[in-house]
């Protein structure tokens, strides 16, 4: 990756014929862009030779460190977009809410939330004193990019069920029992969660981030009105809060086919599509002027790298001719995942020239 | 609950008005039936005294000891339906596979299937000899029950997961790439599974169950496309197996909202329904003249009394006054479910009467 001096460089200039963010913006683009959801992670050996053992909340907070992290995968894929090498809990760990990612279980909160007086634990952030090597990292990159950065946050959703659980759950018992049982005390760990979210969002764009996803990796397993009476509201505010930044908003959750159209309604300009729904059927349940992202199975890239290649091309097929697809995985790449096959995925991407598209672009 | 004679005691005039089948057929009847999947289990004190800290397959294979805990359900929640207490690993214990039940982690195979030599591991079941003690739980059940009995085992997909991961799993890495990477193997899998899981079921209703189930609890990690090529011919082969037995076959899976149409076309009388999909709306994608059964949160039922009450009303009244509903769960019941509550959700599914329903059932 060449590097790019910082002067005279800012966002609206630095990407001028970004891809990913004129498919963000439903426009015609020369290519398909692509990147993966966790594409900094332990399925490269370059970020397992430079991460080792240590914690990982420790390399967020050293801004080179996690900067060289998000390069990695930029340099090694030719991906369109970097994300930032950060975690969804980094907010809470930052406002002193007790979190540890525990490898191979996840993030922890030690204790739980449980009770209201719990909810003084979420005091609200001040990114820049908070979040301040976070931003460093987001600055580093700004230089450094020639893509870019994506940056994120947890959704409230997602972040209130590890408060509640204690860390991962495959029931959300507890989460549900506090919704239904205490809908009020609920409302506000949600609010407080989203302000947090926004607050994080606002600053990360601020410091040069050119797009944001908010990730709500665990709402799918809510109804659509359950999501409606305790989920809605809360997104809306973080999404509709970083409207007026002009930068894309991206929203994404696993299983959520049958929240789609909610998901958009949430506020988003992009909505993150699992592989469990073709993504023809769900530009319809999305509905019209928004962008696509999606959707291949993580899982099937573990199978041989023909059968990868083939499911990519059906993929691609499926999105159609129509502006507003970004490529990507329906979930986080596994870390089993062989990075030579995702390096064919992105070739395979790029190669891709829809007759409708080619000739739009040219247009 | 009473105890019946077996003398001149058959399927036929055992449950002559059994709510329960009677829904199973799409037939007015006159209440709602309910019963819960993993009625039988931890949640019960008197399952946890007379279970002790024993072995789960050790518990199965006693048919004295699983008659009581099929029955302590039935007495206590007064359900319309009793579900034979066994595992869908039971039939491959009972060839030889070693499996074992890890409490707290669930079936685990030792070693895993990887390769064509594995197949070897399936030989045929032999159900009146390999089943002998869980036929032998049927035949008491069928003498002491006064509502039917479900018969069950796993379908394909599911076992196959567990065969190829080696356990539970959150992504299905390895069953996929298996799917993907050797489809003719994958077949073979599928196919000595559905024949498992025919004879099981076959031998269950012929030792006196009168309704069966095919758990296929892991599929909604398929989209439908994967699901129509790797695993439809297996479930179909189980499900039209037993077609002439004259009993209702009911399939269930979760988190198969969008699979709910090939599932149905599998071959059930009754579609299984998680909680994600209003039953109003699984109804349109399982088709007319099937019945569905669902679809209270089972995470819902830890959350206060009154508002596990409106959800179970709020689902009664979606599932609407046309016949073919059978209360249950969205997936099993969790552990720490108080079961009060549950004795409340049968009690207001029974007092249930939608006017055009009720008018139906006394013409």
């Amino acid at each position: 990756m060449r590097s790019i001096p910082s002067s005279g460089y800012c966002r609206a200039v630095r990407a001028p014929n970004s891809p990913f963010l004129g498919a963000c913006r439903c426009l015609p683009v020369e290519r398909t862009p692509v990147w993966f959801m966790r594409q900094a992670g332990r399925s490269l050996p370059e970020y397992r030779r430079l991460r080792g053992d240590g914690n990982i909340l420790d390399a967020i907070a050293k801004p080179e460190l996690a900067a060289e992290l998000t390069l990695q995968p930029v340099r090694r894929y030719g991906v369109d977009a970097a994300i930032l090498f950060s975690d969804i809990v980094v907010p809470l760990a930052a406002i002193g809410v007790g979190v540890e990612i525990v490898p191979g279980r996840g993030p922890v909160i030690d204790p739980p939330f449980r009770t209201p007086e719990d909810l003084s634990r979420l005091r609200p952030l001040e990114p820049d004193v908070d979040l301040a090597h976070v931003l460093e990292t987001v600055r580093i990159l700004t230089r450094e990019l020639d893509v870019p950065l994506i940056g994120f946050a947890g959704a409230p959703f997602t972040l209130a069920s590890y408060l509640i659980e204690g860390g991962p759950s495959r029931t959300f018992g507890r989460t549900k029992a506090l919704m239904y049982g205490e809908p009020e005390l609920w409302h506000q760990i949600l609010d407080r969660l989203a302000d947090i979210a926004l607050a994080t969002l606002k600053a990360e764009v601020e410091a040069g981030a050119s797009a944001v996803q908010l990730f709500d990796s665990w709402v799918g397993v809510l109804s659509a009105a359950d999501y409606a009476s305790f989920v809605l509201a809360a997104s809306r505010k973080v999404l509709e809060g970083v409207a007026d930044l002009g930068v894309p908003r991206i929203h994404f959750g696993v299983g959520t086919g049958e929240l789609l159209g909610l998901m958009s309604e949430a506020g988003a300009d992009v909505v993150g599509v699992d592989w469990r729904v073709p993504l023809s059927v769900a530009r319809g349940r999305i509905g019209a002027g928004k962008a696509v992202q999606g959707n291949l199975d993580p899982a099937i890239c573990l199978a041989p790298v023909g059968a990868v290649i083939e499911e990519t091309t059906k993929i691609l097929a499926d999105a159609g001719d129509q502006p507003g697809h970004i490529f990507n995985l329906g979930h986080g790449v596994l870390p089993e995942t062989d990075p030579g096959v995702l390096a064919r995925v992105v070739e395979t991407v790029h190669d891709w020239k829809p007759a409708g598209l080619q000739s739009e672009a040219a247009g």
